[in-house]
């Protein structure tokens, strides 16, 4: 089944058509309680598919994506006699997209859905690659599926009301797109930011619909995770370290900020192992530095960061550490290995850049 | 990925070379309770892979087949550190494939599984199509997805000790497959009989072969059930009122045995609405009738029957039932409806047929 991607601000109409295209199904929404107060009331004005769907309201934060909270919306879904015909519209942030979707693709071995992200990291990662999961055990995401979605309804009216530091944390996983793209996207995206003066959700449109473009192609090509895929996982090895790192100082960073200073590190590594180019990793460490600060380190901290980088799921070896490296804008490299030593070295010319 | 259906009465080995030609990774063996002492132990001197795998062993039966029994598989998996490279043996029933396949669909987005089936009705059914599943809420296979194995290893050496009604109740579905085949494999199971005057589990084993590759053949050219697949209903719309019938009257009969019964109404209904032959449908309900008793119903259980039917999940309208037909051996036409009137007067005939 082929995913829809739909860019535009009319959201509620764009619910419509499509609900009206499938014949006009019973419809269930799932969102969480935050969602539900401050977006749902404006788009039950503007659908009537919304209007009339049963809701499924699950707690927000991600320490609701849990197995109680899945196993209450399959009750719910069995209360409300959904069936495979059923349409799910998954309304919120990644949380609500995951668990949601997961939800969706199990009830019934299927049901289809529509994803209507109201964050920028949703939007822009999680709406479109077909990766649906749930928290379990203590681990993110360790219980899931692929399942696409039928639709993602992409908008960037939900984003006014989001703190800078969220649309911050969406616009890395956009410069890391970009980085697997084209010098000229990721020039047009070092060229603006997204929170000064204001968020312009006119300007960004086009903007996402590019940067998810890129998620949609290279997702699509290796839906299982297989191959190329993986040139996703960019900046995401030192980045989860630095993401473990934080929750372990007891001051958690936002994922897009922790990506942000991981994509500085692993392009550190693609220049001294593949040739990035030096000036374009200067420019793009300065953005970074601008935009997201410093998460400052030092030489003590690096056996601790090894660490983390050891238990990401993508190594295979416990003598090197797996990384998407970069020799270029726009070509991907997976499947490549650095040593302690090397990364410990790029650790220290990351503190340079960023001025740890 | 492809499915591999392996057909071997050496399980032993056939394990082996399956999970050398994996790499040796580790593996996670699931059964239930009852299969572990039963067949486990001969599987052990059998085959390494099986002696060094770690168990997770459920308890029996279908009530087992519950969310409590997943999440229990989930937190064993994570407890013994499975990743995506760690293969899964389930080895048992319908419900260990269903149950165990649907764990490892979704344990890290999907781990690799081979089912060994150990009951004729989950070799020729469940092994192949990929369907997993667990109850969920008092409905059967509520929750579940589409996932294969990337194999089966199907023999007949655990049928041996099988009662005759199991053994009876998966030549069900093998006469299902024949129906759905050709008038040379249902002459040639028509002419056998499974459990008489003993089980030859090496005359069966071809038998098996040539009836899986029809579930094969069907399942695979329609994965998700849009079209064809739905001809594995055959028997099934019937049977299942039949099966719920018996559950009230607190007699429960096998899932194949009222397949069977099934079968014989839906053949009448193919007989009166688009043709099937006479001859063969004499001969075939004079089969069921012989191997597979009675079901004895009479026209005051004609309501509740058809009020079974109507919550098939296939149907679509209120007024009319969905069915499989068969105009002719070999040539199923699936999305048939028939009426409360046309339905009332096959069940009329199958009573003469089977004797009720």
């Amino acid at each position: 089944m082929e995913q829809k991607l739909i860019f535009t601000n009319e959201v509620g109409d764009a619910i419509d058509v499509l609900v009206a295209d499938f014949g006009n199904p019973d419809v269930v929404l799932i969102s969480d309680t935050g969602v539900a107060q401050a977006v749902l009331p404006v788009l039950v004005n503007d659908s009537k598919a919304v209007a009339s769907a049963k809701r499924i309201i699950v707690g927000e934060g991600d320490d609701n994506k849990n197995l109680d909270s899945l196993a209450s919306i399959w009750q719910q879904l069995s209360d409300c006699e959904a069936t495979r015909h059923t349409v799910v519209i998954n309304l919120g942030g990644g949380m609500i997209g995951d668990m949601g979707g997961f939800a969706a693709a199990t009830f019934k071995r299927g049901m289809r859905c529509i994803n209507v992200p109201t964050t920028l990291l949703a939007a822009v990662d999680a709406s479109v690659g077909g990766k649906t999961a749930i928290n379990f055990n203590g681990v993110k995401n360790q219980i899931g599926t692929f399942a696409e979605p039928v639709a993602s309804i992409i908008s960037t009216i939900f984003f006014n009301t989001l703190p800078q530091q969220q649309i911050l944390s969406g616009y890395a996983e956009m410069l890391k797109h970009a980085l697997l793209e084209s010098d000229e996207m990721l020039s047009k995206l070092l060229a603006y930011s997204p929170v000064y003066p204001v968020f312009d959700s006119e300007a960004m449109l086009p903007l996402l619909r590019e940067s998810v473009a890129v998620k949609a192609r290279i997702a699509g090509a290796d839906l299982t995770e297989q191959g190329i895929r993986k040139a996703l996982n960019l900046g995401h090895t030192a980045g989860h370290a630095f993401e473990s790192m934080a929750m372990a100082r007891k001051s958690p960073v936002p994922h897009g900020y922790a990506v942000a200073w991981g994509l500085v590190v692993e392009l550190v590594l693609s220049h001294m192992l593949v040739g990035f180019p030096s000036d374009m990793l200067h420019k793009f460490a300065a953005y970074i530095r601008t935009n997201y600060g410093a998460f400052a380190i030092n030489c003590k901290d690096y056996p601790a960061l090894l660490a983390y980088m050891r238990q990401d799921k993508k190594n295979t070896s416990p003598d090197s550490i797996n990384f998407t490296l970069l020799p270029s804008v726009g070509n991907p490299e997976i499947d490549r290995t650095a040593t302690p030593d090397q990364i410990k070295a790029a650790l220290d010319i990351y503190c340079d850049l960023i001025g740890c």
